[in-house]
């Protein structure tokens, strides 16, 4: 058995799931629609416990915001709980994108948005879930100040995603990056710009994995 | 109680053991060698398990090449085991700075170093041990294409450390870097270049909690 | 004989095909309908064996997915094995224009796609290709950690092309880019971001000249 | 009157102090030992208040680590109060060159070092000190979170100083600079790299018109 | 009392007037427009004296090219004085979007356009007001040097605001923050590129406050 | 008189052309279309020699695709010979603009376009003009290797304008411009990426001196 | 058999000469020199034909300046002719570097140095050489235009090596970089900055291959 | 005659002085001294009018801190007035070099030192200079303001030359370098950082054909 579906246009990784515990996704950008449908086909027969299509056009239905479309047909159950704290009210998309993988892979999620650190007591109301969750992902644009400090705080493993909001020196994301990338919070760490799939992905193993025992 | 010590000079975090789970690390570039001598002794003195100083001068004796001094008092409890898989030879500061700092967290380690995708058969001795790990760490300059095939390969969470190897294009670390946070793998995240410091904290973070139950 | 077609706007280069054993292409973005079509003309009244247009609009009817439109009307002899291996499912353009190319110079083209490396499995029907080919051309964007992969495996020549795939820290190209320069695969030289008419120009050479002796 | 010295290779400024309240500064970096002499002796003749000399040689004596050399002969009479807040230890010859520039400026100072963010609690005991004073100076490497958190605590306007320190991605102060100048918190405006000098000048002026009436 | 409205997706930080003197702004950019309008209700309801939109849509009528909208309810008394000098006709944008915030929070604002230095003649009539000030903030894109000639010409802070007009080498803005970043006239500071509603902020703290006694 | 008019949006420099022998020209982009026309009217009132407009919209009906609008009231008698060679076809646009404000400023132009050193046989054609020239112009984008191999071969002073023109590395002139600044050819100095107004400005100033006696 | 001997720190790739032609080699920098000895001895005792030391120290006697030691034991019989060309006497240490490299990988070479494109003329005694090679290797820094140059003159396959000679724009070899890759010559690829061992790698496989048959 | 001579590891472009008026320089950075001494004998023996050694060791006599050496022989008969105008004290070597060329390539100098804008009445005793110069070159680093200032004050052309003085966000010279090319000032071109040699290169020709006639 090979372990994936070649399309011709595609190779299916459809042993990704038995492999690592998560199923392939698809990045719809350069991709025609029928590649698409015909990719999530491939991985539907092959058992996939769930579909998740990403950077979706307009006609995504699940959530146009946040460019996403999913099926979910055999969710592992729920262990480990993922605390996302978001900077500002525009980081949204990626928080979807961030919980709908996370959950996805059978975790639980708790979101607390819009907590940048202009105002340090509106991340007061967070503090108690951030302490308990297995893994804290913070996602934040601009200056990216919420890692930093949020990742002062906290005993777990913090996975920080830097946003493309902002405008001027924000530089679509950048700033963000390096400000996360260079924070003096040790035990952080931090995945590409507006890559929510990518933090829910390894927030959902973190988180798993911590009450597996 | 304020929870730090005011030096003058600097203020010693010395609620972050408890606050963390880990001490706080002393970076000696730009700081005068009294001063560092002054702020482990605060730390000793309140009770760190730990001191750890990076980036030492030549005269650091636990390891020269990683330029890494420490001492070791109150080690926790050995939990979870971390992976560390190197791209080449001359990455190895950094994996000493990654294994020295998880050791002293309280994890075990084991280091496969030089198995780098330009002689993929290299890896295979490392693969028994990165997928029994708690989490596996990455290490690699250049193109860091290793970070994205381990990536591809393990269920636990995988941490990517970019170094500063080689010449040219790799731009003292900025190739590795794009390329570890542009990877295809999820599942993966990054720290800082040359940041075995970060890697190492997170990690130990990961797979002790991997094993608590 | 100047060698070259004086269209005022335009100085085409009709000697380059015997100079160099290729025509010149055109390269449509920035030149009027007109511009173009008086460019082709030219070339075919002074017998260029073929016209290839890059980057065309929406009406190049040959291949409008990579914005191709092309004449062949003496296509050279077939000499020589070309193996393309592409990383994704977007990949697609680029691969179609350095295969269109490569053909139109007359070498034989074997095209692998969606081989990444967040599956290695998925490399393995192309294995045999690539080790009997003359030259193995790998096309990929993010990481482009493939690019490594292969160029670890061959002993023939490795045209790596850089794709604009993805998003974020992939910045259009600069990292898939900047990895594939920083390979630690010896063997390998690369060309523009996109570049699909380079890479199928100095493959078909390359493949070309390996047969002629 | 010209309102300059022609020293032949400089034109010191003589008139500054009274066009714009504040002496000129000697940037000792590429000028030779006898221009710096010169000049500073030009300003003392035309009677200068005071002299600095910024990024000076090792046989600076009035702060070596500052690299800063200075005569205060006619400091004006103090008014305003600037406080100055610092991420780290290493930050120490920036808020160095800050202070003493703002001093010979006739206005008092205040100093906090070491309030990073990955320990916010450290920054309590400078609260009350930022919230009277008349402007308020962060000096921060890094990811510079500290001041998007000090930006969002106080009225008063706040002048960041991006600092070199740090490795990596911190690259020489561009990550710092980037994030504060992307910075959620308004009132913030920044300074080039290290520059304590150029801080320390605005700082002085909005703190001494501050209590003018 | 919390200090801040909870609207799920946003929390409001309805005590930042109370403690910095100005409230909070909306940045429209990524946000839904019911989104915007539920968060001037919380604002209003919360007693602000003032609303401000930036970056708003089209739809914006109190200025649509500053693309700005704005309720005024309880402006503070006006006191102190800033001055406005803009590069060019094309940073009329910033230049309004910084005079509304500027008079939003209760300051006298006098505006004085297009006075680039390749015609410095064109500066004299803004002389007398620069002088008068007490904080000028200078709009200029491309090469910016309109900062550096009015930072060495008065004694008043000066806020400089990078523009993104120009093409080519100016590179969005980026020319102009550089070239005032490393501007040798001291007493100057600077804000995120664009960023009008930051230099009204900062310029209107200063310029209140200065009067104040 | 001041030497400007003051059209409260704008302060036209009317007297420029008196003092640099050059009216100011008006750059579209970020302009609407009455402040445009005012200008304009302004300069033509106080006896301007000649508007051109650059940038300007689809409505440009002298050169809609090179955007320029101009009226030419005055041009100074013709003195002089410039020499544009282009690299490529793309360029004509900037070919134009530069064209355009070198005659009107009073010079004679002669062009060679498409003589990109690909095919060096195509810049034979125009070897005697750029040898009589008064100053040579090279527009060229992508690795802009013309500019080298121009400025090696005539005693003239020669003007390089990177242009926009190319795909992934040109980075919209970068490349180009980075080429021409390091060029090895001595006696090359360059304008903006696309600047075909200043190479015109200056190049008519070269060559009217060059005859002026 | 494992194809790699495990030195601890090094696992030495013995299986490289078979696979693909060519052994590793060891880039010094990085390595203590005990490390690189052994790693030496360890491909001479699996029969390595040749061992080849790039960035050596100052004590590599096979050539100091272009930091090189080798020990040739089984060169295989020479096939194929590359020709090297070079812009600039300061390119002397790459070209070393990849003419050492190819030979020692079987090919006959000829070089042609200092032949910029400022004096095309002195690219004249190389034209003949060039024409005849299977593979032409370009080497020059700054602007790189005789990149372009060469590659628009012959039908082989050209590699392209950027250098970091030059000073300012040059980049430290950046500006040649882009301007290979941006080159307006098909039938070019380029490898990293100053890497003579990758170029002569890639020549010498394609020159071996060329009169296979 | 092949118009060079060839030394091995060079070829000196001869005919270089007769095609261009200006003999070929040596930039001693990268040559070995006897390397340089064989290329001067060589141009001399082929009776160069000058030889001039720029970016030379300490041994240079002629001018240590401009590291320039120089041997001049047959210096034309002087025409035409280059004024230099730089920025400040530092700017002295790039000011020494521009100078030197242009004496050598026959033309008359004049310079003023240490006018940058923040006193922008150290630039009056400059005025007459500049207005009578045939060419005006502006040497500044930082913002380099000056070259926008002059470039809007004078008829004949100006060079730019930016310098590598200042730091943090001076960046080496980028930041004056991208200010200079995004200058309103029509009618300035600029070429590479620190480059005094190519300055003085064109600046002299622009001034001898001035005066030509």
């Amino acid at each position: 058995m090979a372990g994936f579906r070649d399309l011709g246009f595609a190779r299916v990784d459809t042993d990704r799931e038995r492999r690592q515990g998560a199923p392939e996704a698809i990045l719809a950008e350069g991709k025609a629609p029928e590649e698409i449908g015909a990719i999530a086909r491939a991985m539907l027969e092959d058992r996939a416990g769930s579909v998740l299509v990403t950077r979706a056009d307009a006609d995504a239905h699940e959530d146009a915001r946040a460019r996403l479309a999913w099926v979910a047909r055999g969710v592992p159950e729920t262990r480990g709980l993922v605390a996302i704290v978001s900077g500002g009210t525009s980081d949204l998309p990626v928080v979807t994108e961030t919980r709908v993988r996370a959950e996805l892979l059978g975790t639980s999620v708790v979101v607390h948005q819009d907590a940048g650190v202009a105002g340090l007591h509106r991340l007061e109301p967070a503090i108690e879930d951030i302490e308990r969750a297995d893994c804290v992902v913070v996602i934040a644009g601009q200056d990216a100040a919420l890692a930093s400090v949020v990742g002062g705080l906290v005993a777990a493993p913090v996975i920080g995603v830097p946003t493309s909001t902002g405008y001027g020196a924000a530089f679509g994301g950048v700033s963000a990056l390096l400000s996360m990338l260079s924070s003096c919070a040790a035990g952080l760490a931090v995945v590409n710009i507006d890559d929510g799939f990518g933090a829910g992905t390894i927030a959902a193993r973190i988180a798993r994995s911590a009450v597996a025992a």
